[in-house]
């Protein structure tokens, strides 16, 4: 049994559907960032990040969504999640994860988090300007360079594929002009279509 | 043979020291940051990200640390540098390797390359202000939560070594007091006095 401490329109999304898409046995635990319940003592107990998301296993607690998500990959074989029989492959989409965490989430954090890496109201305003900018950079790569299609690592699914999705969520809201990019747009829409991947947005939405 | 791009000063270190404790056969490739060589059109071959490290494998070439870390490890088993035998272990080096690229690492690059993520130069300088409070709230977060000692991981010497070590060189120019953070700073120091590391670090110092 696993419980997901996830919360609303996050990246803890790629890994509740990454555990749909296991077959996974797990509970859910929202944190509700409304209240800032992210930061309260219960929960740093669980996440000293004051993070989501959070995954608790049998062995003990994860974070840090690329970990999570090849951890999945590798406790559910039968799902066939991540090319786990060669290691280049592996480490491939490996990379692609860690660009989403290390670059295109982070770009993207800039339009509303601006505090965490500055003090002044004209900073966060200015960094909000740049995002359009700096996401529409990474899926610029993304379309050209790094994703295979169909599906992220090419023919086989992976956990690369509910990563990109989740972080696509937020295109439009990022001021990026989704028409530059309709291997991506057209990537989400297939996700989109994916039983785990609705199983897992009706039960977040439902709440 | 591997191939490594590298630039000095940056976190090419860490992936260069894990190719000195797998006893690896490579070769170096230096990219010169002042000539903005990471931009030149024979380089944006090896990696369109314009960015350091490049590893150039038999099999392919891989970007991203924590990808490359972990790769190193699985194809150089007898160097024992990550525990992959356990899945719940792996994943939580991989964490540790995750938050460094992600949180950290994103942390420090505000003091120098705010361009990225802003377009004015009172928003760089705001950014610079607030490096040494972001910086060392990482900092926090290793030396009580994180660092097992006396190796990341614990016992066990892993991947994770190399990539804090190279993270660590910065913490001084980015105004954080190592007062603070005696258990990094220790590790730090017993990092340093490894064969392997005075190997890679002479190399980069060299040139």
């Amino acid at each position: 049994m696993f419980t997901l401490y996830y919360a609303v329109n996050t990246c803890s999304l790629a890994t509740h559907i990454a555990l749909e898409d296991a077959g996974a046995d797990y509970e859910l635990r929202r944190i509700d960032f409304a209240r800032t319940e992210q930061q309260s003592p219960d929960y740093l107990k669980v996440n000293p990040k004051a993070r989501v998301p959070a995954l608790v296993t049998p062995s003990g607690i994860l974070t840090e969504t690329p970990a999570m998500l090849a951890f999945i990959a590798q406790s559910f074989l039968e799902a066939a999640l991540a090319p786990l029989d060669d290691a280049f492959a592996f480490a491939e989409m490996q990379s692609f994860n860690s660009y989403l965490c290390s670059t295109l989430h982070v770009a993207h954090a800039h339009r509303v988090r601006g505090y965490r890496w500055a003090y002044e109201a004209s900073s966060f305003a200015d960094m909000q300007r740049k995002v359009p900018e700096s996401v529409s950079a990474c899926y610029d790569l993304i379309e050209t360079s790094m994703l295979r299609g169909p599906w992220v690592m090419g023919k086989a699914y992976t956990v690369a594929d509910p990563y990109l999705f989740t972080l696509a969520q937020w295109l439009e809201d990022d001021g990026v002009n989704p028409k530059r990019f309709p291997r991506v747009i057209e990537h989400r829409s297939r996700m989109a279509e994916r039983p785990s991947v609705k199983r897992a947005i009706a039960v977040e939405s439902a709440i």
